[in-house]
C-alpha cells in the first residue's frame, strides 16, 4: 500500500495562516484583506499564490470576492468552530438507539421537509440523466449468465474501474482485492460480521454516526466512544488507552468528512493510527464514504494507505457521489477478503446485475470527475451560503464545524438550547434537522446539530435556517 | 388471510391413483395404460377427465404418449421415490459448516462445468431481453427522489403489484404489508434477526437448504433438525415434540418444492402446521422462493394463508421466476412488519431502485403470467428427461424423488455409494453436484445427492448424467 505524502504547497500554507488569524479574531467579519500586490509583497510570493490562497479561502467561505474592490471577511467567519475535544465516558456500553433513532430519521424522510437533517445529498445534483442512458444501452447488451459470474466478489468489470480510482489516487488495491456490496452500509455490516461476535466491543467516535450505533446494536455488539476533535478526528491517546486496557475487536472510523463533525484527520495522524492499530492487531473498518466530496486540492487519503498489515478494511460507495439509488458499494476487506467475500455471499448474494453493469460503463466512459468537480463546488459553495445563514440567523454564541468537505456540518448550540427540542419545533414547521443525542450511545451531545448542505441553496433553505436560528434564539 | 381451498378435482385423483398404482410396480415401464375409452368404462368417467389424467400423468414424467399407439408407462417411472422420513437428532447444535458448503460451492460456479449442482436455473429460461427493454424505458423516466421514498419499504409500485399477486392467489396481503429486498435471502436474514438473538434455536428441515445453515451459523444461532418426509415436508409430531421441549425462537421451513428434496406439504398440513405454531407463538419463517414453479393445475397456498395470528414471514422472490441478477425478494412479515423494515433500513437501505422499477413495469404490462407458464412447462420436461437418464443409466437401488414443481431434485443413492466421493470424482470430469452432506449441521445423508435439472436438457446433460451414473455404479 503505497501512500500518496507531499508537503503543503506554499499558497495553502498561506491560507491557512489567515485562516487562523480570522478564527483568532484577529481578522474580523467585514475586514478587507491586503490587497493582491501587498500581500505578495508582505508575504514574499508572487503574485499567483495569493491569487490561489484567497480562492481557497473562498472556496471555504471565509472571504468574499467583491467586483472592483478586492477580499473581505466574510460574514459566515463570524461563526466559531468547535474547539472542544468530546469527553465521552469510554466504558463500553450495549448499544440501544433504535427507538430514538427511528423515530427522527422517520420526520426527515418526508418529502414535504427541508431535508436540512437528511443524511442524502439531493439526487439533482447527481448525473442520473446520463447514468439512466448508460443503463439503459448497457442492460440490453447484458450477459444473462452475469449475475451467476458475479457471485463471488462482484461484477470484474466495476471491480477493474473501481481499482483504476485507487490507483489514481495512490493507492495500490487490485480488481480481486475488492467486494462490490449493496451499498457501502452492507460493506460496514459485512465487515463488523467478519471481525467481531456478539457481545465484543467496537470503538466509535464521539460524536459518531447513528447508523455504526445501529450496526452494533443489531449484531449485539457494545459501543466504546472515545473523544474525538471537531478538526481532527479520534485522539490517538484515548484510543490508544481504550486499545490497551479493553481490547476492542475493532475500531469503525470514518477518516474524511467525518459524520456529524466533517472532521478530517491530518494524514500525519491517520498513518499514527494505522501504526497504533496496527501495534494492537485490531481491525479498522473505514467508512469513507464521503472521501471523494473534498474541496481542497486533491482527494485526502484514506487510513487504508498507509495499511501493511491488511487490518484495514476499506468501505465506499457510489451513494454520495453519483448514484444514490443503484446501491453499489464495496469493500477492500484486506486480510478478511475471503470471509468478507463469503458473508456476502451467503446473505444477499451480490448486488443488483443491472446497476453494477451501467456504473462500470459510466466510469469507463469517463466524465465521473469532471461530474465530481462540479459536484464539489456545489457543494463547498452551499456550505458557504449555509455558514452566511447561520451567521446571519443563530444566536452569536452558536458555533460550526467548517468541514472541507462532505455535506454536514455540525452546530454546537449555546447554553441553554436543546437540540431535542429544536428537532421538535422544527418539525411543527416542516424543517427537519438531525439533533446531537443521535449521534451517541448515551444519548450526549444535548447542544449538537447535524445540518445536511447537500441541497441546492434557494429561498425555502434560507427561511428554513433563519426559522431555525429563530428557534436557537428563544 | 383467506385460504384457497377445495377438493381435489376427478381428473387429479384418477392421476394420483394411477401413479400409485406406478409407485407400488403394479405398472411397470412399458406396461401400456388402458385406452381412454377402457379407462372411461371402467373409471367410470368421461374420456375428457381420462385425457386431463393421462397429461397430468405425462407432465410428471410418469407416463409417455407413443403416436398412434397410447400411453406407456415411462422408464423414469421405474425410479422409485424415497419413502423414508428422515431420522435426525433433535438436539440443537452450534452450526459449523461454512468451510464446508463454500469448498463444494465453489465448484459449482465454473462457467465450465455441467451445472448439476448449481442453485440456479438456467438464465435463458428467463424473458431477460423484454426484461431489460422494460428497465431501459423506466430507468430513463424515475424520479431522482425514487431512492429516498422507497427508504420505508420498498417501491410502492412494486409492492402493489406484488399484493396483486397474492390477490390472484386467494391472500390477502396489502402493498403496506409487504418489504421489498435484495432478493429473498435478505428477506430470511432480516425475519430470522427480527425474532432471533443470538444462541437461540431454530428449527429446519432435515434435510435442508444449505444457506439456512450458514444464516444460523452466521448469527450464532443452534439448529434444531426435525424429521422430514421426501415427499410431504416437515413431521408435524416430530415438530410438536420439539415445540414443547425445546421452545425454539423461530420455524424456517420451505413449505413448497423444498429443496433440496422437492417435496410439497399437503394443504391440510400447512394448515395443521400454522395452528400448532399458533399454539406455541412461535413465528415461521417461511422460504417460498419456489412456489410460482408449480406443475399442477393451480400455485399451492403458502402456510401464509392460514395465518391469523401474524406469525407467519412469507419470503419469496423474482431471482427464481424472472431475474436472478436484479435481486428483488420482499416479504410480508405479519406482525414483525416495523422491525423487518427498519433492520433492512438500517443494512442495505433499500433494494436497487432501478431494478425496483423495471420488474413493477413489467409486471403491470402483464406477460409474466404468460412467461411462468412456459418456464413451469419447460422445467416439467427438464424433469422429466433427467427421470429418464437417471433411470437409463444410475443402479437400479437409486431412489429419486419426483417433485410437483421447482428445478431440484434428491436422490437416494444405493448403500455403498458416498455422495461426497461421487462429488469429487464429478468435479474431475467438470461436472457439479450438490451432496447430501451440506445440507445438514451434522453432515448426515451421506448417500443424498441434489440435483439441479433447471437447464434445457441436451447432450451435454444426458452425458453428464450417464458419467453420473457410471461413477454411482463404482
Amino acid at each position: 500500500m503505497r501512500a500518496p505524502t507531499r508537503p503543503p504547497k506554499r499558497y495553502e500554507a498561506l491560507a491557512d495562516e489567515i485562516a487562523a488569524s480570522i478564527r483568532a479574531g484577529t481578522l474580523r467579519p467585514g475586514d478587507r484583506l491586503p490587497s493582491v500586490r501587498q500581500a505578495a509583497a508582505s508575504w514574499q510570493v508572487n503574485a499567483s499564490t495569493v491569487f490561489q490562497a484567497y480562492y481557497r479561502l473562498e472556496a471555504r467561505g471565509l472571504v468574499r470576492a467583491q467586483a472592483r474592490s478586492g477580499y473581505y471577511v466574510a460574514a459566515a467567519a463570524a461563526l466559531a468552530e468547535p474547539e472542544d475535544t468530546s469527553e465521552p465516558d469510554t466504558d463500553s456500553i450495549a448499544v440501544d438507539v433504535g427507538e430514538r433513532v427511528f423515530a427522527i430519521l422517520k420526520a426527515t424522510m418526508r418529502r414535504d421537509v427541508v431535508p436540512l437533517g437528511s443524511a442524502f445529498p439531493s439526487p439533482l445534483l447527481f448525473p442520473l440523466a446520463r447514468l439512466a442512458k448508460t443503463m439503459a444501452a448497457t442492460v440490453q447488451k447484458l450477459d444473462p449468465r452475469a449475475s451467476v459470474d458475479h457471485l463471488h466478489q462482484g461484477s470484474a468489470a466495476l471491480r477493474r474501474q473501481i481499482a483504476l480510482r485507487y490507483l489514481i489516487d495512490g493507492l495500490h488495491v487490485d480488481a480481486d482485492d475488492l467486494v462490490v456490496t449493496n451499498g457501502a452500509m452492507e460493506a460496514l455490516h459485512l465487515c463488523l460480521a467478519a471481525v467481531t461476535r456478539p457481545g465484543d466491543s467496537v470503538v466509535v467516535e464521539s460524536p459518531t454516526f447513528y447508523a455504526a450505533l445501529q450496526a452494533l446494536e443489531q449484531r449485539g455488539l457494545r459501543a466504546i466512544e472515545v473523544a474525538t476533535h471537531p478538526r481532527e478526528g479520534i485522539e490517538l491517546a484515548a484510543l490508544a488507552e481504550v486499545l490497551e486496557r479493553q481490547r476492542p475487536s475493532a475500531c469503525w472510523l470514518m477518516t474524511n468528512f467525518q459524520n456529524p463533525l466533517g472532521s478530517l484527520m491530518p494524514e500525519a495522524k491517520k498513518r499514527e493510527l494505522v501504526a497504533l492499530l496496527a501495534r494492537h492487531g485490531t481491525p479498522l473498518i473505514e467508512d469513507d464514504v464521503y472521501g471523494e466530496l473534498y474541496f481542497g486540492a486533491r482527494r485526502p487519503a484514506p487510513a487504508k494507505a498507509y495499511d501493511r498489515d491488511g487490518l484495514v478494511m476499506h468501505c465506499s460507495s457510489f451513494s454520495k457521489c453519483l448514484a444514490p439509488g443503484y446501491r453499489i458499494g464495496w469493500v477492500a476487506p484486506g486480510r478478511h477478503l475471503q470471509t468478507v467475500a463469503r458473508l456476502k455471499l451467503s446473505t444477499t448474494l451480490t448486488a443488483s446485475t443491472p446497476a453494477e453493469a451501467a456504473i462500470a460503463a459510466y466510469l469507463q466512459q469517463g466524465g465521473y470527475d469532471r461530474h465530481l468537480r462540479k459536484l464539489r463546488q456545489s457543494l463547498a459553495a452551499q456550505q458557504d451560503a449555509m455558514l452566511a445563514a447561520i451567521a446571519r440567523h443563530f444566536p452569536p454564541a452558536t458555533r460550526a464545524t467548517r468541514p472541507d468537505g462532505g455535506y454536514f456540518l455540525w452546530l454546537e448550540l449555546p447554553p441553554g438550547v436543546e437540540a431535542m427540542d429544536l428537532h421538535r419545533r422544527a418539525a411543527a414547521q416542516a424543517i427537519s434537522v438531525a439533533p446531537g443525542p443521535i449521534f451517541s450511545s448515551r444519548a450526549r451531545f444535548e447542544r449538537g446539530l447535524r445540518l445536511n448542505y447537500g441541497h441546492p441553496w434557494d429561498e425555502a433553505m434560507e427561511a428554513a435556517v433563519a426559522a431555525l436560528g429563530r428557534l436557537a434564539s428563544g
